[in-house]
């Protein structure tokens, strides 16, 4: 960040008063330009025992396998942000369920948070950001292929709990230098 | 937001290439300004069956009574943001446990998550943003002048399970246009 987003001003790297962390402040007009974590949302679709992963069409990891997930956007809540994203990546419209798995990705800067889903009509297809979409039986996963450390925390979780029949929440926080 | 806070260029309103969102994009060095929701992140500390709670010395809502919580940092882990708010408003160490809310804000476009806790030692104390910290019995607890929607959520509920002896995640959306 070199300059104020309200009045152009060349910004300058301080505390605040009455703050503790350094942020970037506007010396002509005074505003102060927080930088926050951001929320990534994602869900494990089902269908017929089966889930609906991506192969990555796009960086980071391209050609990596992945389940729907991407930023959270403004006036949606988490599981509209879920459903969003898996509309837009695998072309699936879905019944979220279960918040189950919230990893915190320190290095990225982001909290991942994942939903259990339901196909709803068993369709689906690639969208802008995939090369592929595709249903897996849990035994045939690309477990080398995953796209990120959040993404293999998640499916471990969902098919353990799966197989013991039960529904919890699941917390991590990855390496801080990690894959993400 | 007016300027590009990389080159300090005026921005365009408009939906990037491959996007869906309208978003604020530099016309000269192409840079997209994404705006995302926020993560609030606070405790419920408990002590002897008692909860410990703020009263609020700014705004909004300067005087209710809160769970101390606040904006999650970059370079924390959720639980690490829970327990620093927890040190700056009451002035109290606690050791962080299960998550147990996690609410959509979406007027305020913000995600509040929520933490039961332990005080470690018993002591608090009144931090800058905080007129009077306090600990209550839960039939003490001053429903009426709770600062945030979100905050009544997670005391009842924690006060709920922990009566049942379970643990558990509780998440919900508030009304959009409701009082956060």
């Amino acid at each position: 960040m070199n300059f104020c987003s309200a009045c152009g001003h060349t910004v300058e790297l301080r505390i605040p008063a009455g703050d503790s962390f350094t942020r970037y402040v506007c010396p002509s007009c005074g505003k102060v330009h927080y930088q926050n974590p951001l929320l990534v949302v994602g869900c494990v679709p089902e269908w017929n025992d089966q889930v609906l992963l991506c192969r990555r069409a796009i960086e980071p990891r391209r050609g990596y396998w992945t389940i729907p997930a991407g930023f959270m956007e403004n006036d949606e809540t988490l599981a509209e942000g879920a459903a969003r994203e898996t509309m837009e990546e695998a072309m699936a419209r879905v019944e979220i369920q279960d918040m189950f798995a919230v990893v915190d990705v320190v290095h990225a800067r982001q909290v991942h948070v994942m939903f259990r889903a339901r196909l709803l009509d068993g369709r689906f297809g690639a969208g802008a950001e995939s090369l592929e979409v595709a249903l897996f039986d849990p035994g045939d996963i690309p477990w080398d292929e995953i796209a990120f450390l959040s993404v293999r925390f998640a499916l471990e979780k969902f098919l353990e709990d799966r197989a013991a029949g039960v529904v919890r929440l699941h917390t991590t926080a990855l390496e801080r230098r990690g894959g993400g």
